[in-house]
């Protein structure tokens, strides 16, 4: 099972997808990027896994599908719509329309997930944290800002001093979570944020524990390179939040959790002090630039848990 | 004011509107075709007149906006959604988007038209004939059609052998209505379907004590030519229903309804027998190829108007 985000996590997400049986994979997603935009219920992380394993994804962007165009969003902006900052192409608009609908009537995102996910032919299963509604707030000089606007609307500019996991108290695994992990032969935390994307699912009630008991080693692999994020604002949040930004600081935001590490070759120095927090590490090239890349490092990834696997056994 | 439905009534719409001070109009719209797909409430008549006074019209099918592009609706069919066989272009899936969300915020859709066509820059008023849902449905050998199945997706090839509109006993005329209509110098029916597009207008309780409250003139336009619609199922469903499928058969449906007929020259012959049904006849060139064709049209109906005013006088 996989732990992922959006973008870096869709990455090595596909790399996984590409390396196991298909069927094997379960990827399990933040939804608290979740929001509802022109009336319709937008996922975004789960979109990103969904599009980058169905071979959809815009590669340039990150997020979005390939080619897509901006009709319904430039006529949108014709009748005034609020909200048009945020890009969603036409075909990506039939994810978010057919997902709304199935909402509406009383189907559980984990169940429309699925049905999404099968219709692109993505084998692997796509699974939310939770199917109730759970909403990132983030706390800046700015006030208390919805996600996707600190994110998008503000380009993730303003210092983050707090964040807020709105409506997390009363969100339950996903169904068919625990069997799932109970089963699984080992977990990845994907190169994701440890705070905005990693962290929500960590922090639904129960999930903690359910991580804790699972069977197969749980092997993380830092978003952290150098200092820096990849992507994303992850450094800058790290260190506003009284964290090393670093993969230093990342492995103790899992120290516990965590069998082992892989980290970037560029910080190979800080593997010692990661050591110390009680997992092991794995020095690798982490950087996915192309799928090639994102392959190789799912196989580093999946050896590494085969070898903790091995020392377990 | 002008009471239309789809394509044909639209077309004289914009002739009235290039002809008159745009303020001035009120188009009156059927809205008893109006649906819910995808989760999106779609109002074909009102969209048609919509895109047509907004230039936007695509004028090769009639109802839609010209030169869109149908990614959406592709994406929704790879998803397996029902109701595909309806086209919806991706501009105009932000009309329905837009609409939805206003509607589900409380608003009535009287007051989402006017925001909808103000966005477009169209300076007419549209008013939808009530704020109601109303929902024709069409008895056939098949059972009782839904008006779009009956309509869209099995072609209008069932003979119609009676019709509903659900819901019409409810529907109080839209607010404004009334006012509008005691100010008008003239009421105008445009040649659209007499049972299914203006039929419902007609039907919605209280309108027509409004319409023979109005002070200005009733004028309306033939839609049937020759025994045949320009468009649609107008002839067959007359027959059927137990009319004669002819200009006559269309003023004995508006007889005391209207103070003038406006026939093709093709339908002379029936003159006579239409002013024996207590209205004034008035035979010109009806079929609107082009644009000048409307505004054409739209000058004979206004001095058709002007001359009962003045016999009136």
């Amino acid at each position: 099972m996989a732990l992922a985000g959006g973008v870096g996590g869709a990455k090595l997400a596909q790399g996984l997808y590409r390396t196991l049986p298909p069927d094997s994979l379960t990827v399990l997603v933040n939804t608290a990027d979740d929001f509802t935009l022109h009336g319709l219920r937008i996922c975004p992380d789960l979109d990103t896994v969904l599009y980058t394993l169905a071979g959809l994804a815009n590669r340039e962007t990150g997020w979005g599908i390939t080619a897509d165009t901006f009709s319904t969003l430039e006529m949108l902006k014709r009748y005034g719509a609020a909200g048009t900052w945020f890009q969603l192409g036409d075909r990506d608009f039939a994810t978010h329309i057919q997902r709304t609908q199935a909402l509406a009537a009383g189907r559980p995102l984990s169940a429309v997930e699925a049905e999404l996910a099968a219709a692109l032919g993505v084998r692997a299963r796509l699974l939310p944290m939770t199917d109730a509604p759970v909403a990132t707030q983030v706390q800046t000089a700015a006030g208390l800002l919805d996600f996707q606007e600190y994110f998008v609307q503000r380009h993730h500019s303003d210092p983050v001093h707090g964040l807020t996991f709105a409506g997390i108290a009363a969100a339950a695994p996903a169904p068919g979570l625990a069997a799932r992990l109970a089963e699984a032969d080992a977990v990845v935390f994907c190169p994701s944020n440890p705070l905005v994307s990693i962290g929500p699912i960590l922090a639904v009630p129960g999930l903690r524990d359910l991580l804790a008991a699972a069977p197969g080693p749980r092997v993380g692999v830092s978003p952290i390179v150098g200092g820096q994020a990849i992507r994303g604002p992850a450094a800058e949040m790290l260190a506003t939040l009284g964290h090393e930004a670093s993969a230093f600081g990342v492995a103790q935001l899992y120290a516990g959790l965590l069998d082992g590490l892989v980290i970037d070759e560029a910080d190979a120095a800080l593997a010692a002090r990661i050591a110390g927090l009680g997992m092991q590490v794995r020095v690798a090239q982490t950087v996915m630039q192309d799928e090639n890349d994102r392959e190789t490092l799912a196989r580093v990834v999946l050896a590494f848990c085969a070898e903790l696997r091995g020392q377990a056994a």
